[in-house]
């Protein structure tokens, strides 16, 4: 189970170059369920996840890299490449998104929660801007498409 | 995890028609690690199988009707279509597939295991033929490229 909130924002955090960051890049084969594939540096996955927008269920599961290469032949619109920033914010870890290519200057702040609870109890920092958690838009199965 | 073992037949079995049936029609996305889609009656399932003969890792997640047929145009190859027969033998299941379309008249039977001991100490009814457990050439992901 995963409960996150998604967020867009109003400037980018001071220092972000100070923060761990991956390279990811995805692509989607379906989007309901939403079955992708994904590089995360040297690491290669396949990732099935439920409807739902604030919880969803997700598996992950190993691929080869071959595997990836072979499956990222069949996906469905856009391969989406993004940096992906770790920033730690109280008890949480802020994943910010920063995507290139064509879906560039676009950026978008993820945290995810151990309950519906906490993840509703949530004040975000002040460069955090309008909350997209339920909107379908920021899904990045959606963002593949457009 | 999955424990099998799979046999060539010499003979279908007496009053085959007699044992419940399920129609199943699959296709594969991927052969390592195995991605594949499969219609099993009125189900539809993505299922993700780790390399490996008689030992395998097996994760199975629904789909919708429309994401299967979406999938099922990525899929590599034919899309296999048999009939499961599932026939009682002492403490086990027999599942005996009859294969149809351009893989007919292709027969393989297929015996679950709750252990490795157990699998080796099987002792296969008269009517079983070759032991094709080791052989890749009988995995439907290989029959569904040739």
């Amino acid at each position: 189970m995963e409960i996150e909130r998604k967020f867009l924002l109003k400037t980018l955090p001071d220092h972000l170059d100070s923060y761990p960051v991956r390279f990811l890049e995805q692509g989607y084969l379906c989007t309901e369920p939403v079955v992708r594939i994904r590089k995360d540096n040297d690491k290669y996955e396949l990732t099935y996840k439920s409807k739902g927008l604030m919880i969803r269920e997700e598996v992950n599961l190993p691929l080869t890299q071959d595997a990836y290469e072979h499956l990222k032949t069949k996906a469905d619109g856009r391969i989406i490449s993004k940096e992906r920033y770790m920033i730690p914010y109280k008890a949480y870890t802020i994943e910010l998104d920063v995507f290139s290519g064509d879906l560039a200057p676009l950026v978008l702040a993820e945290v995810e929660f151990p309950s519906e609870e906490e993840a509703n109890a949530f004040i975000p920092p002040e460069w955090f801007g309008e909350d997209v958690t339920y909107s379908k838009d920021y899904h990045n199965s959606v963002l593949s498409k457009k």
